[in-house]
């Protein structure tokens, strides 16, 4: 059930088998099989997830590869529906843990946004990473050609820029080694830092490689209809190239598990092991969010993990479903 | 590309970076990466894998719950050869280790099959398993049920089984146990075992769950248009039941594999670790032929998984790619 502002009283006393924070892909796929379990779940999503800003979505087996990310979403939220879950728009504040169940608190609505608390026995970490985008002026700017041609993941989109004049930027010194992954896919790499200094050591490596460095401000991203033709810097450069890879690091959603005991975490990502557990008997972490690589297979195949190894421990803690009236009494079966 | 028995002698020469054996889901998910990766990659497809009995993918993000598994695999096949890949149709006999470089050996065609011999850096192991299925005089009886109301995985379909009348037919005595978990989906569960007798034990235990047992041998599936209404038996009993779910093992498509030294099995099962990898350096297991959960969004996962370790190898053992018009003397450097 779609739940608002407006029906949560439906949904007051509900005791969820889990709560799934985020409802992108990963959070979608285990939403769907915790319903197909039969299983209680509510789907919290604050909108605006990395999924959004895939214009197509072009190495995930079934799909063609012009479909977007934002269609998926759309398409999966809708299944998961249909199979019997439950989908809030919210944002989770916090998550606390009470002993054999959590407190998850929601915040609806951003203009007079209303409080709200769920009860469930599981949550499932599904909230990912929404990637740093370089700040100017006109942000809209950007808007145009990131997730077109002015890429976030290289994995997804280096095919995609295959011996095209680049551009690399990056949020601090470490990230700009990511010029020498890029090579594989083009060796025609600008490298800018949208400010910061570099030091000597990396820019006698960038020349060795022929990768100009430009320490400026970007001012603004030029082409026409998503498609890069160059950037702009502060002092007037232009930066010839057709394609772009931002390398400025991500936001991480975790801040509602940062109040949780017994945690293991690697740096802003959760450390799990098995079927997507964490540290936490009751905390699974999926996608984005946990080690390893940001795929959108891999997270959906998360989804998949979480949603079992939570129906297993379900399933293994219920009495048997017997059928009563085939039961033969004692006497027959000897 | 697509090969042939006839276009062969265009890729005799070729060393490829890696050679998929099966192309279903997870092969098709490595193969879609590798050939983004700018991978030289081969698909061998022996055709009539598992994929292609499922008649609707319903936990598959991104894709309508009606998806068949042939429609995808279809549409797969026709991106990962637009992004470069080559695929076979063809029956691989053996891998041999050469050392730095496979073997594959591949039969093409049934009658008067051509055998063909490729070379490959790496090998992907992603031909899976397939379920045994009853025998009875009439298979084609078998197949008009098998995928559509008569399932093979539970975890996928259990929710399609809901409180439904259902058959369990297993294949030796163990398989039985799994009557102990499908009742989370059904209570109302019946037992064939296609003519195996059952241990005292196991019959006590069945009848405190109510579950009625049949050793007699199955003649046919009754029901129309691939809907279940019951089962006969050898000596004409009718069992009533809408669903069934076959429990009778799987047929591993791992043959080709048992003359390589060092890999570890589990059973039939490929251990892996990190991203795919088994403990051979250069195989990588993928979907159902290794341990773990046999679902879709874990083979492709798996797929992205070792074409990326691949893709890894290879890149860390070649040159950089520099941009040599743009490469400063030392002088300039300093």
């Amino acid at each position: 059930m779609k739940l608002s502002a407006r029906n949560l009283s439906e949904r007051v006393d509900t005791l969820y088998d889990a709560i799934v924070v985020g409802g992108g892909m990963g959070g979608l796929s285990a939403a769907i099989y915790l319903a197909r379990y039969g299983l209680k779940c509510l789907i919290v999503e604050k909108g605006k997830g990395r999924s959004i800003w895939m214009q197509d979505l072009r190495n995930y087996v079934g799909l063609d590869p012009e479909t977007s990310g934002g269609s998926i979403v759309k398409d999966s939220t809708k299944h998961a529906l249909e199979w019997g879950a439950d989908h809030l728009r919210g944002f989770v504040d916090e998550v606390v843990d009470e002993g054999d169940i959590f407190s998850v608190k929601v915040q609806i609505g951003r203009k007079n946004p209303v409080e709200a608390t769920f009860k469930s026995k599981y949550v499932i970490a599904a909230s990912g990473v929404i990637d740093v985008l370089p700040e100017t002026d006109d942000m809209q700017n950007v808007f145009n050609y990131a997730g077109y041609t002015l890429h976030v993941c290289m994995i997804c989109d280096g095919f995609d820029m295959w011996d095209q004049k680049a551009v690399l930027i990056a949020g601090r010194e470490s990230q700009i080694n990511a010029a020498f992954v890029l090579n594989w896919f083009t060796p025609y790499i600008s490298v800018l830092t949208h400010g910061f200094e570099v030091s000597d050591e990396m820019k006698a490596k960038l020349a060795d490689h022929g990768y100009p460095l430009y320490e400026q401000k970007i001012a603004r991203f030029l082409g026409e209809k998503h498609k890069m033709s160059g950037v702009e810097l502060a002092d007037g450069t232009v930066v010839e190239a057709t394609t772009g890879l931002i390398n400025m690091g991500s936001i991480y959603h975790n801040h509602y598990l940062k109040g949780i005991d017994g945690l293991e975490w690697d740096g802003e990502n959760l450390v799990t092991h098995g079927l997507a557990q964490t540290s936490h008997d009751r905390i699974f972490a999926i996608g984005d969010l946990k080690q390893g690589l940001n795929q959108v297979s891999i997270a959906v195949a998360d989804g998949t993990k979480a949603a079992t190894q939570i129906w297993r421990n379900i399933r293994r803690a219920s009495a048997p479903r017997k059928w009563e009236e085939n039961i033969k009494k004692p006497a027959e079966v000897a």
